[in-house]
């Protein structure tokens, strides 16, 4: 099914688009498991560039990170293929978390989001190789959803917090993991909490 | 983790709950999959109870369903098993949709959901039997998710709709699946919709 929804997606346009190669500049191993899930098979290489961030509202640091990201990778690709970057932060009344360095750290992030609702933004940078010296065509964007977790004990909290599932997600929780027994709901797209809007970014490819 | 975890629920209480083993009253994969990622390991026992329903309210209906699937496989089990019934159904201004059984009538369900939102209720039954001809603990509550779905061009419909994904779903969709590219957000317990609400499902055995 992937080959032939993910062709018909390039085939059917009229203007011949062109795209002949998807890069994910991502190691999240959920990134590339939403990418699947909707039958798009990238190829992943993973950017080192030193992370600049110039700004501290939630929304535009993953803008800015992700595009910092797709740019490195796009970089040494040739045109026609399109490079999907990605950066996701939890915010908790605008005080941003990343991933936690500690399981201690972890459990001061879980006390910070127990019983409460919260912020999961998502920047994604689609770039597009121009052909022949053509423009590159760049897509910025972010999703945000707010998420619900029930209040939870402090036996529950150092149980979660001293597992190993914390430890490389943003605000040291897996919405798809464990930790799905404390999350009451959501408003948003939940693939945007795993770390990538899957939906926006196959609407995105549509407008390209 | 999971062992940890699971008996930690149930040691920790001061009255001895004795749940000494957990049966899934559902064929559905995706319930077993939700219940083991939250820790939970039961034994998949399938009802062939025939289905009553005395309600058109989409919340009563799947309150009704699931009772009786958790009810019928009860009856066999011995003291301290706690069945787990579920039922799930789409609802669309009211309408109920269940699973397609054909082809033709999942692309009908998706073109009555698609570019709008509709409600996906999912029912839940508890029972544990009762020690020494005590009477059993019943729980038996619902959860509803809106779902928001994007526009589909009549192309992305029947490619949809000719796969194999819809046909055991109801409302002829799967959140998790290949779906996801046309998901624009959802209100709610995302569990919920893949038919099992998780997290209402362990803050309900903390209340038992």
């Amino acid at each position: 099914m992937e080959k032939f929804c993910w062709s018909s997606l390039f085939e059917s346009k009229e203007d011949n688009m062109n795209v002949k190669k998807i890069v994910l500049a991502s190691a999240s191993p959920r990134r590339l498991e939403l990418l699947r899930q909707i039958g798009i098979e990238p190829e992943v290489i993973v950017s080192h560039v030193e992370e600049v961030v110039t700004s501290s509202v939630p929304g535009e640091v993953v803008m800015e990170l992700s595009r910092q990201k797709a740019e490195d990778v796009a970089k040494g690709q040739s045109a026609g293929t399109l490079v999907i970057g990605s950066d996701t932060v939890v915010a908790v009344d605008g005080k941003i978390l990343g991933k936690p360095r500690s399981h201690e750290e972890a459990a001061e992030m879980i006390r910070s989001i127990e019983g409460r609702a919260h912020q999961v933004y998502t920047g994604v940078c689609m770039v597009l190789k121009g052909e022949d010296g053509a423009e590159d065509v760049i897509r910025n964007f972010f999703d945000a959803t707010d998420v619900e977790v029930y209040p939870m004990t402090e036996e529950e909290i150092l149980e979660y917090a001293n597992s190993e599932e914390p430890m490389d997600k943003a605000g040291a929780y897996a919405v798809q993991g464990f930790f799905g027994r404390y999350i009451k709901g959501l408003k948003g797209s939940y693939a945007n909490v795993m770390g990538l809007p899957i939906s926006m970014v196959y609407q995105e490819m549509k407008n390209f």
